[in-house]
Order: structure tokens, then sequence, then C-alpha cells
């Protein structure tokens, strides 16, 4: 067994470390000399852009179209919509000076005091105000509503605890930016956006997530309402996903956005704002992946199939090579990524390890006796089930075996997360399981104070009024008042 | 006509004017409130995004893989590659402090001092210096060899001239970096890259380009050799495209990246890095556009065809679109994006002339007597050459159409920058013949002086040593010594 499997730490003796471990055994990422940023490797890199395209194509579909805003953000633009700034002020990175200069021994380079900048340029955690701020420039008439804009790019957040794709200082991610003629179009089109990342969560990342709508505490920074897709990692902990947000008149009256309606009157612009970022791979690996190491979706695996020849000799090597091309071939007519490994400095134990950290879903291994038997090996990663099967078919058996394994994965994840969904209207007993882990499903009395003193007591917070639960009347279970909605509690990431 | 068209300067009355116009009314970008940076509108980013997604698909048969590496990086990195930071010292955006706060009356932010960074941070102008801090991580021995990765990015230069996609404070581009064992297979790599762009640019844009290499003066900062692609515009001036850099062991030795090679014995790695940008797109709308607006190659082009109804009435109208709906279909089976715009808000006048401005390389128009007639109106934008013919077989026609606009326009261009490349040895004829534009052909000495003369003196500099013409012998206009090479001079962007 490969060494670098070997050393990676269990789920069950620290399931922290084990995906710390994880992300750097299977080349998705590593810490960089900058504080809080990750470098992202090619392998982790290959995830995200399978992940970046199925997401375009998606909102594409729905009308969206891709433009690029700027880096940087002027300091004032921050002072214009009050609940922003004091979300965003403390995790800004600031730009201050334009220009280094050498040292006067030549050995060091420095900032040029003299080349200090007028304003002071933020580096964008989010875009709404250089966005607001040009959309009124492109608004004049209901003629020009609405606008569908998303934006691909990274952005930065001063965060003081940082974990790779979880939570890093800078990040990518997408952004998009709706403006609307009517406060019944806004609100659809971030419902709209909700749905559309729960079915990319579910059908492509195999990740079940509950739909709901965020506390006003949990609010985005300027929101009237955020929706949020969250999901259940496999020690009980939630993550939330993706999110949406209904942002009313708020920056149209920031920045000033008014359009004509029909009757000629000026009106202030409805807007949205919905993103995910590279948060969804921490998603993506805790969910699935096993004390062996990552298991991948199929939909979104760079490596799709590998396929091992176990030779003595190049002769024998030639042989299976002939009698393998063909189901190559075939297998990538179909639209199936295909790594033939046949890299002759590494043995085939290594190599099995290897694929299998690094979660590639289907294994085929071709020996003498199976040259001899017309058989081939399968194995699938998500079970980790191998079988000696006929090579006649393997192609069509294959092509099902992945398709089985997008399905199963989902089910599995489904069936975890259901079985750790509680209903609990006892805070006492509330208080001793949420320790375990798990979705608590709970009467709350809508006030902040309430959510204060869970979040003090318990670390867990409210993550959603989740659509997908029914309204029942009750009585909330740390301050015995009536309830105004039941609710999703969880410790998170 | 329509207005925005009306508007348009004249490329004979003012190229640069043009140009501005162009990119302003085509709906490509626009400026923005931060110095010096850009905003690329939809429709100009979905130009960009065509080039990226070829250009991947190129680089990746290369063998190559995207990663993605931090935004800033620490000042202290800049020190290591003294020509490195020498060259871009002075355009760089410096990271000092990481929050905000409200002033004490809480009108507006300011920037908190308490919470200045140990070390500043450099937005990147590029990533040489982090990528090989990391790659002596990833490198041990030979085996590592090749590392042949790419990122999609913004960088910052803080530029003080600046004009939109050509020269910009931000602009996003790829960055390619490779490490190889030998000196050879960096170099061969290096040009490889250079073929890609060469191709690309060519087949894609339709912008035909000189390749060479560059002079010593006008090299990457810490490269041992630039290699170019060299476009022409239609006021003859050149325009760099594109670049790919040997870089020797330049960086290897300023960031100790060495590996064991096969005999066990420690070497330093050899690099390259390759770059295009948003650049490009500059190139893409100076070739090719006029007076009417963009001229857009068929294969980059977001919308390949539009289809407008001339219609009297509703019913006209159904009649139309029944009779046009299995073209639409077809062309889009064919994998060729159609427009078809029935929105009765516009009239038709109005719409030739915007998607005229806009590039939309044909147009079809059907009217009430087209419908009698079972014929169609077909307008190709390249040559703005109009003709009604026979409805049917007119999907083929398109196609067919589309091909010829991709040749042509390449045709057109190449035969220009040929009518435009001068063989050139007598200085006073090159001083006065150079105000016009035009590539020169001149044997040069080889010295820094010389150059240095010819730029002070006609704000021409030498382009490159271009592969496609002879290396002659000669002596050198200016200095009369005997010439190391002949050149292609030429004012430029």
């Amino acid at each position: 067994m490969a060494k670098e499997l070997k050393n990676l730490t269990k789920r069950a003796d620290n399931y922290s470390q084990w995906y710390n471990d994880l992300v750097v055994k299977a080349d998705l990422a590593e810490l960089s000399p900058v504080r809080g940023c990750m470098i992202i490797k090619p392998y982790g890199y290959a995830i995200w852009e399978k992940m970046q395209q199925q997401l375009d194509k998606m909102f594409k579909q729905t009308g969206v179209q891709n433009a690029y805003f700027p880096l940087l953000i002027p300091k004032s633009f921050f002072s214009r919509e009050a609940e922003h700034v004091a979300g965003f002020a403390k995790e800004c990175a600031v730009v201050t000076h334009y220009r280094l200069r050498s040292t006067e021994d030549g050995t060091e380079v420095e900032v040029d005091p003299n080349a200090k900048l007028d304003e002071e340029l933020i580096i964008r955690p989010t875009s709404e105000t250089i966005i607001w701020n040009t959309y009124k420039n492109w608004i004049h008439s209901w003629r020009d509503l609405p606008i569908l804009c998303n934006q691909w790019c990274n952005v930065m957040r001063w965060e003081m605890r940082t974990r790779p794709f979880l939570r890093t200082s800078e990040f990518l991610w997408q952004e998009g930016h709706t403006a609307h003629a009517t406060k019944e179009e806004a609100e659809a089109k971030a419902q709209e956006m909700l749905k559309v990342y729960a079915e990319f969560a579910e059908k492509y990342m195999g990740v079940p997530v509950l739909q709901g709508v965020k506390s006003e505490t949990e609010r985005f920074a300027g929101a009237l309402n955020t929706y949020t897709i969250e999901a259940m990692m496999q020690d009980g902990k939630a993550l939330q996903s993706g999110t949406s947000h209904f942002l009313g008149q708020n920056f149209a009256k920031s920045f000033d956005v008014t359009y004509l309606n029909k009757e000629n009157k000026p009106e202030y612009v409805w807007a949205t704002s919905w993103g995910v970022s590279t948060r969804l791979m921490g998603a993506l690996i805790m969910v699935h992946s096993d004390d062996n190491g990552l298991v991948l979706p199929p939909k979104l695996a760079p490596i799709q199939v590998v396929i091992i020849p176990i030779n003595k000799g190049d002769e024998q090597l030639a042989q299976i090579t002939a009698k393998l091309q063909p189901v190559i071939d075939q297998l990538r007519e179909l639209g199936i990524s295909v790594k033939y490994d046949d890299n002759t400095a590494k043995r085939p134990g290594f190599k099995f390890a290897d694929y299998e950290l690094k979660g590639v879903p289907v294994r085929l291994a071709m020996g003498g006796r199976d040259l001899e038997n017309n058989t081939i090996e399968i194995m699938r990663r998500d079970t980790l089930e191998k079988e000696n099967v006929s090579f006649d078919g393997i192609v069509e058996r294959v092509k099902d075996m992945l398709e089985d394994i997008q399905k199963n994965i989902f089910e599995k994840a489904r069936a975890y997360r259901d079985a750790h969904v509680y209903e609990c209207d006892n805070y006492e007993e509330f208080k001793e399981r949420v320790k375990n882990g798990g979705f608590f499903l709970c009467h709350w009395d809508g006030t902040a104070e309430t959510e204060a003193k869970i979040k003090e007591e318990t670390q867990a917070t409210i993550r959603c009024v989740p659509f997908a639960y029914e309204q029942t009347p009750g009585v909330d279970m740390v301050s015995g008042k009536p309830a105004v909605a039941r609710v999703i509690i969880a410790r998170s990431y």
C-alpha cells in the first residue's frame, strides 16, 4: 500500500484532521506562504473546472450572461450601504500604495511612501457596491430590465481562522447580480437561483441539501432575505453550500439606481445576488469520502475510469494494451474520461492505492490470466466492490456502473442525512445531543436573543427555516414563548 | 440608422478615437471608477469566453493542466530575482492593511491603522515568484518533471496611461509556467507555446502574426529569451499579442529549486512562462472592424447568425416565424449560434445597424414578399454584400458563408499586413516613412544604443527578429556598423 494512503487519518479518530490530510494527500490543494490563501493544485482545480462548466451552463439556461467587474473597489463605496459595510469592514484587504523601490543597499524592496493613493482601494470581498454603481449607467427605463449578470472571479475576506476550501482569505466563486423592475420578479429570481444550486448539488455533486431561508441574524449584510442550501457532513455538522439573496431596493437606493416605468415615473430598481464558491469543494470531499481517500461523483470526476495493466514483461504489456485499446476508444467515444496507466516505473499496488486515494470512480485491471480467460477485473470506488467479469460487454458495464455510482452516493448521503435530522423541543435534551452532530428541527420564538443564547451555550446556529418540513405550531424550547417558525439548528463549518 | 452608429468616429478621421468609440458603442467594455480598470460588459465577455475556451483546449492538448495560485505575493519575493523586481516594482499595487472602521460620526469609513500587515503584500503583476516558491516543494527528482501548469486569472499593473483592452491596470490573462529537467526541453516548450498562440491568432481570430524573438531590451524581466507574436493594426502599428519566455535557471536559482537527476545529482530546474491577455480583444477589434462597427471572425462571434423578420402585423410575423423555425433549428443542430430577433419594440432598421455595429457575421431578413416568393435576404458583415436568394438550401448557404468569412477576413488582413512590410536600410527614409505606420525590415547592429536612438527619434521599437524573413547580411542603417540581425521595427501599441 502506498505510503501516502497509510498515513491518512481515520475519520473516526479525528474527522477534522482526516479532512486536512485528505486535501493534501489527494493533491487537491495546499497552504501558501500568504496567510490563509491556498494553492489549488491541478487535480483539485480539474474538479472545480467541472463544477464551473456545469453551473455556468445552468446559469446561462436561465438567461444569465457573464461579465467582469474590477477587483478593486473605492473605499468610499462601502460607506453607502450601512449594513453592508458593517458586515464586511473587518475582513477587507486594503491597497494604499502602488509602487515598490529598492532599499539603499539594493538588497531588499520596500513600499515607496511617495506613491500613496489618494483614495485607498479595497480588494472586493463581494461586488454589490461596484456593480450597482455601474448599473446606474446601464439602467434608464423599464426596457433595460431585467439585467442578469454573473462573474466568475476571486474575492478576498481577511479571515482569522482558515481551512482549505472551507474558509480561506482568498477564494474563487461566482457572484450573480440581477436588477428587476418589480419586487415579485426579484424575489422569484432569488428563489430560482436557489433551485439551480440545489439541483446542481444533488444531481452533479451527489450532495443532498435542505433549502430554506435564513434568520435575520444570519442574513447577508444588506439583504432583506437570504435563501440557503445546507448540506450535512459525515460528522453531522452543517455546511452552508450556496446562498441567494433578495436585496430589495437597498443597493438601488444607496447607489441611486432608478428606472422610468411604463407610466414614465421613476422607481427604484429591485435586486438579487447569489453565489457559490470553492467551498463546494469542501462539501464534495466531506460528504462522500472515506478512510481510503476521496470518493468522487462520476459527473465531476476528472478521471472517470482508470485502466491498469498488470503485466509480466513488455511483450505481455503489448498484448494487454492491444486487447484494451478498443475498450478505451469506445469509452472515450461515449464521452467518458479514461486514463490508461501503463507507466512501468510504478507498481500496480501503488497505482491501486493512489487512484483510490484520488477517488477515481471505476478501476479496470487486466493481467495475464485475464488475457487467457477473456476476463477483466472491475472495481467501484464507492463500495470498493471488486469483481472478475467477462471482457465482453465491459464498455456497457462501465457505463452502467458510473450511473449507478452517481445514484448510489447520493442515496447513501441522503439516507445518512435523513437519519440525522431530529425533531427536538426540549432544550436540555438538545444541548446534550447537539454535541454529536445532526440537524435539529426545533420551534423558535423568532427572537435574536434566543438565537444568541443557543449559539453561546451550544455553538449551534439556526441554519434555516427549511422548506421541506411542515411549519407546525409549537413553543420555543429555550424561551417557552409561542414559536413563529420551525427551524433547523446545527453546528456548522 | 441607429443613433449609436451615426456617432461612430471614422477610421480615417481619428483611428484612435474610432477604437475607443467602438469599444463603448458595441457594448464591449467601459471605464470603471477605479483608475485604469475596465468593466467588461456581457457582449465583450462572451467573445473573451470563446477565446478562453479555444485556447484552453489547445493548451490541454499539449499536456498543460490548470491550477490556481494566490492573488497576493509577499513583497520580499520580489527581491529574489533582481531583473524581475526592476521590471515590475514601479507598477505594483500594495496591500498594507486589512481592516476598515467607521469614522467617529459614522458617516464614512477609514482604514484602521491598527490593522497593519507585518509584511506588505503585492497584487500579482505576474506569478513567477510565488509559483517558483511553490514548485520548490513539488520538485524533488527527475520523475517529478516536467510540470506544465497554467492559470486563468486577473493581474494588476499600475499603468499610467490606459486604454480599454490594450493597456489596463487590471487585466485578465492566462499565465503558463513550466519546469523542465533540461535546457533543450524548456526552450522547445517556450517555442511550442508560441506556435500555439500563432495558430490561435491566425485560425480563430483571423489575425496574421509575425513570430519572432525579442531583442534583449524588450525581453520579459528575468527571461533569457522572449518569443513574440506581432500583429499589424489597420493604422500600420504593431500590437504585441502574446509572448513566451525561456527563463533559463533564473527563477530556479532565486527560489532554490533543484532536482535529483538520473545520476542522483542535484541540478537547477529550467523554466518557461507564457501568456496572452484581454489585450487580444484589442487586436481582434482593431484588425477587422470598419466604419460601420465591429467585424468578428465567425469562430469567435457570440452570435454567428441573426435572423430578423420584417413583418406587417402579428399574423404575418407568425407566418414568417413558422417558415423560419426549421432553419433556426437546423442551424443550431449544426452548432451555429443563432439569434432570432422578433422583438417588435425595435424597428428593423435599428436592428440592422445594431447587429452591424456588433459585428454579427451573417444576417438573414425575411419580409412579406420573401414569404410569397420563397426567398430570403442574406448579408455578410465582412463585405456588407447583400443578396436576395432562394429560401431552399439557405442552411447550407449560411454554413458556407461563415466559413468563407472566416477565411476572407484573414486573407484580407494578411494582404494588408504584407503590403505594409517594407525593406529599408536608409535611416533618413525610415524616419520619414515610419510616421505612416508599417513594419520595417531593417539591419541592426545588435546594440542597445542604436535601439534607444531609434526609439527616441522615431518612437518606433524593434518588435522582433522575425522567423519568416531571411537573415541576410547587411549594415545597420543607424550606426553603419555590420549587422548582427535583420529585425522588424515599428511603432506599436
